[in-house]
């Protein structure tokens, strides 16, 4: 079965899994906040190391009203969190009973919000490790990774969940079944919180808080925090897992952060899905987390 | 008797008491770093709200190097603490036996390591409480406050110590005697601690950090840390210290902190007198300062 696929927020994320998707040959289906303009016009274009690609305007389903979007088998979220609260009136006119919703979205809540309005049954989560920016012209540049991690909301992987997962792999995205989404996602948290966070607060790339033994103790101790937070909410960790990440930001070089560029930009940040949540978990479960509550008010007030 | 008084460090703070003391009539002799060759054709042009003052290029005592300086009676300390590698050579040739050394310098450590180098019983220290800046053509703009209160950096107030602040009251500065210098430098340290440290840090004024419910958190949190690392080392505040200093920042107005202007124009920060001699003193008495800690990292690493 080839499955409708109703992309919600077609920002650069949204645009290259779905762009993906498309050039497999599913009908997909892209809800646009901005950028519709570009679209309609040039269709959909794609750079990227694992092949640059084009979906044609006649070819590209551009919607900005998702009333007049057909009702979809998957609806991925690609929102910013901070648009969250549009939710109901973006998704809800695409649902069937039999729809599935992933959202692609960073941090935690995102699933937990869902579940609240559209029934949890139907809701899986997925982490996007991807590199990935739209250009003013609406060109999507792939830049590095992609892979996708998914799992499901509700318990165990289902056969679905193994059909969206051979979905992605058959569209060149390489894609990984999570027995346990939570452990997912605390997993990117702990890479996450300090380096989106400082990156914002301080405006440095992954490569200038690392290099710095005053950085790199900043990123142990919030790292630290998230762990701690993460095995009170019943999440084990290992306890290599700091180190390993470390190792793994050498490689990337100068990289900037979503929240170091969204601040460079003046765009909302996702404070509250990737800190302020991690925060709200340490709270219930009575984690002393300083570093990370600081952390969180300094991106407040800046 | 007057007193030939020495000025090491003439940048804004150096200049503007030294000139409120030249103008009064006291021999002084300016050590400048930078800008002696603007102060030797101008003289110093001091604009204040008190009073605009000029001393003439023929009256003003300017120096490059402190061998060719005459001995003082009263050595005044107004380097930036980023500086103190240089008391030896800077301060050495202006001694006699008699000589006392007063340092207006921020933060902790400096009569310490003035002690250690010269003796303890000639050192006293002083708390400017003042906004002054340094124009790009060496005219000094005092736009604020002024007072200075000072004290004994071994025991108890002597009569040298109402000699002096009898002298700077003469010469239009507001002096004030402390009973103990070790409380006057905590008491102040509650305030720079916050905002010069998140100044730097996040480069913003005192008016946004405290028009935050966020950045009046972080306030109070660090605040708190040093009271209790106050505390530890012996000197106990009032409790009601932050809120009373938080009630004296709403009416500063949109004020920058020497450690912003500092970041903003790329010079050395002063944060090991102000942040990192605190945490020094928590950690010597087993205080836990993690607000301190991760403020002081950040600022190492920007």
């Amino acid at each position: 079965m080839t499955p409708t696929i109703a992309i919600v927020g077609a920002g650069a994320i949204g645009c290259y899994y779905g762009g993906r998707l498309a050039q497999h040959g599913c009908p997909v289906h892209f809800l646009f906040r901005s950028g519709y303009e570009a679209a309609k016009q040039r269709g959909l274009i794609v750079q990227s190391p694992d092949g640059d690609f084009t979906i044609a305007p006649g070819q590209l389903n551009v919607h900005r009203n998702p009333s007049q979007m057909p009702k979809a088998d998957l609806v991925i979220v690609a929102l910013k969190t901070t648009a969250n609260d549009q939710f109901q009136p973006l998704i809800a006119p695409l649902l069937k009973d039999s729809t599935i919703i992933l959202t692609l979205q960073n941090g935690l809540g995102n699933e937990d919000r869902l579940a609240e309005l559209f029934g949890p049954q139907r809701i899986m989560g997925g982490l996007a490790f991807v590199c990935v920016n739209r250009m003013d012209d609406g060109t999507i540049r792939h830049l590095d990774h992609g892979q996708i991690k998914l799992g499901e909301f509700c318990g165990s992987p289902l056969q679905r969940t193994r059909d969206i997962a051979q979905l992605f792999c058959d569209s060149r995205v390489p894609c990984q079944v999570l027995d346990s989404l939570a452990y997912g996602r605390w997993e990117k948290l702990v890479w996450n919180v300090p380096f989106n966070g400082l990156g914002a607060v301080l405006d440095k790339s992954t490569d200038q808080i690392i290099n710095s033994p005053s950085g790199l103790a900043l990123v142990r101790r919030l790292m630290l925090e998230v762990m701690q937070t993460a095995a009170a909410a019943g999440i084990t960790l290992p306890p290599d897992l700091p180190e390993r990440k470390i190792n793994d930001t050498k490689t990337m070089g100068a990289y900037r952060t979503s929240m170091q560029l969204d601040r460079r930009h003046n765009r909302p940040l996702e404070t509250d899905a990737i800190v302020g949540k991690t925060l709200a978990a340490a709270r219930q479960t009575a984690v002393a987390t300083p570093y990370i509550q600081m952390l969180y008010d300094m991106l407040a007030l800046i």
